[in-house]
């Protein structure tokens, strides 16, 4: 086991009558407020009003910035900045998914800052403060509620970049499973995938002691499996939902990956995809996620043995360790296209191989040339990768 | 899955190298230290010296007080106040096993406060403020680490209390996983037990919907199942150590129980056999769990069945439920045993019957009459618990 650190003190609060919380819990962003949020769905579900009623009970002055997008961009986050100096804001509270909080995240961190945000992103310079974040979670995915992540697109330069720094995990985080029932199918199974991969990405390691962790990802990855065809047949089981969610927050508070070495990759080869073709991000991570194991799965075979054996009961005969990791592969692809996601670049909607080399060249050269560590790959074996996605 | 909030904000540094944290760690403790220790065994290991040698690099300032015994005593947690209010100290450092921090918890909550800790403890007080603690670890076992509880034992009354309160949540805790190298096999065994006790508390559950915690909680309990005897084995086996150190804290800083009605009779059980006979709580626990679950089973059959067949792989025959059930009450005794630990009351040092009434009645009377959730129970089950033991 690797040495390490863990300190994820988000307050989460969770279920059915969270929200009554969410004024006072506000209380902790020191003053007026900014409500951020994304395309107005949380106008339409009433999500807005009792946030805003929630605010307001609690004596909780506040702005307001909507519109974010998928992939949120640095123009919205820039415009945040922009208005939170001049309406002297003190906190954000982001309601909404991942792009919600991210964006969020971004501005939080632009506003004490007298140079462009995008320098934080860009990894030259470090934030010497930012403004505390609140979150009100509608979409379990991302995972951003309580990681200290956020991951921002600069449009003119087509550059998705991510950025991790401790002083970004939000303060609290509420988390109501029944404000997911109105999520599309697709935007469900997009989560999920995008939960699963959080946990491959620290699951697949070159650490050998990691026992205990390894059985918690494998706990969290059978759950995804179990309960994700339970809501989508059923939008409002109540008990998948909430299985869903708070598995999608412990996927990225850092619990499951600390002593272990992380990889990262495919969400690197991911963000080049949705950086050029705008494709979601979970989606994108169920095309790459197989296409990466099957580029290295014979290097490590023990562990998608492991994998196929404990995560998908895959029946394990003494001496077929490939034919048994080949299906573990084969059965995380299946799954993926048995909740409607698309699992070959066709289905994600990529047409042909014009951008292949520019993808690899820049998922590789924005992580300095060294790509992942459970194999490190180079250009060409990113470019296979798209191509075994194919 | 019921409401719940999570907050567990304790900063753990864990690994080789954690140690030469302490100090620049200890500036979160406000100003002057007391450093709070047990009989004297971390001067022989020569953690004492590399703790206050971090100190004083650091340059903070700090008294201490040695002393603490397994099952710690009120009469020492007052000598604490009274030193810290005569020295001014700021914060406390605990250095040990669970009976130091809990010590040093009831130290810090009774500082500021202007009567007897004890009022907290017999809940008849809660505290407004409480000095911060940090902590040293060197025995897995209770948790306290990174918990909000503290057991406290009144000599005079032969009573121990256990009381849980957010503001107890120590503020960082150092984890070497070497410090347990020298641990003696039974303390190592009796940990274990305390470790796994923390998760059956909250595993045996009647809230219905509990798919990921369920898998996590198992996941930890297979976990010790196959590192306890490793370590037994090689007492400096790193990462079995890692393993169990890092389990330990997570089987209570609550992750495991969000979302679940958690039972604690065994633990209310066990706290009487210790006040009494003064035995090793993980001992006492290795011997009251497996009784307690005999008593029940037949109620709740299919939560014993699942226990058996997911935590010691007992193979399933459908319509044997009963036999597979028992099959992993047997196993889990068997375990306990094969690690070295007493599983009867007469191996425990239990001579005869004369405290069983007495025992049952204050477990169940400290209890406001409603002890446990996952079956209530009342005086005679107590004491057939124990007989059970026998």
């Amino acid at each position: 086991m690797q040495d390490f650190s863990f300190y994820s003190p988000t307050e989460i609060v969770f279920g059915k009558n969270s929200e009554q919380q969410i004024g006072t819990l506000s209380h902790q962003l020191g003053g007026k407020v900014l409500v951020h949020y994304g395309s107005g769905s949380i106008k339409r579900s009433g999500l807005y009003d009792v946030v805003k009623a929630s605010l307001k009970d609690a004596g909780v002055e506040f702005v307001e910035l909507g519109g974010v997008q998928p992939n949120p961009r640095l123009s919205l986050v820039h415009e945040g900045i922009a208005l939170c100096r001049k309406e002297q804001v003190q906190g954000i509270l982001a309601v909404g998914g991942g792009s919600t909080i991210d964006s969020a995240k971004a501005i939080a961190a632009g506003v004490p800052y007298e140079g462009d945000v995008w320098d934080f992103l860009a990894q030259k310079e470090v934030p010497k403060t930012v403004l505390p974040v609140g979150v009100v979670l509608t979409i379990p995915a991302a995972g951003s509620e309580a990681s200290n992540a956020t991951v921002v697109t600069k449009e003119e330069t087509q550059e998705k970049f991510g950025w991790n720094c401790e002083l970004l995990r939000p303060v609290f985080a509420v988390l109501n499973p029944e404000r997911t029932y109105t999520l599309p199918p697709f935007q469900t199974a997009c989560g999920v995938a995008d939960i699963m991969a959080h946990v491959l990405e620290r699951y697949f390691t070159n650490e050998p002691n990691v026992a205990f962790s390894d059985r918690m990802c494998e706990a969290l990855l059978r759950t995804m499996v179990e309960q994700a065809p339970r809501a989508l047949a059923e939008p409002e089981d109540y008990a998948a939902r909430a299985e869903i969610m708070w598995a999608g927050t412990l996927a990225h508070n850092d619990l499951l990956g600390r002593g272990r070495i992380e990889d990262w990759s495919s969400h690197m080869i991911e963000h080049e995809l949705s950086a050029i073709y705008d494709v979601a991000h979970g989606a994108g991570l169920a095309v790459v996620f197989p296409a990466w194991m099957k580029l290295i799965y014979q290097e490590r075979l023990e562990r998608f043995v492991q994998f196929a054996v404990r995560v998908f009961d895959v029946p394990y005969t003494a001496g077929e360790d490939e034919k048994t990791a080949l299906e573990g592969i084969r059965r995380i692809k299946a799954f993926f296209s048995s909740i409607g996601l698309p699992v070959t670049m066709k289905e994600l909607g990529v047409p042909d191989r014009s951008s292949y080399d520019l993808m690899a060249e820049k998922a590789v050269n924005t992580q300095g040339g060294k790509l992942g560590s459970f194999r490190v790959l180079s250009i060409p074996d990113v470019r296979r990768i798209y191509e075994l996605a194919e």
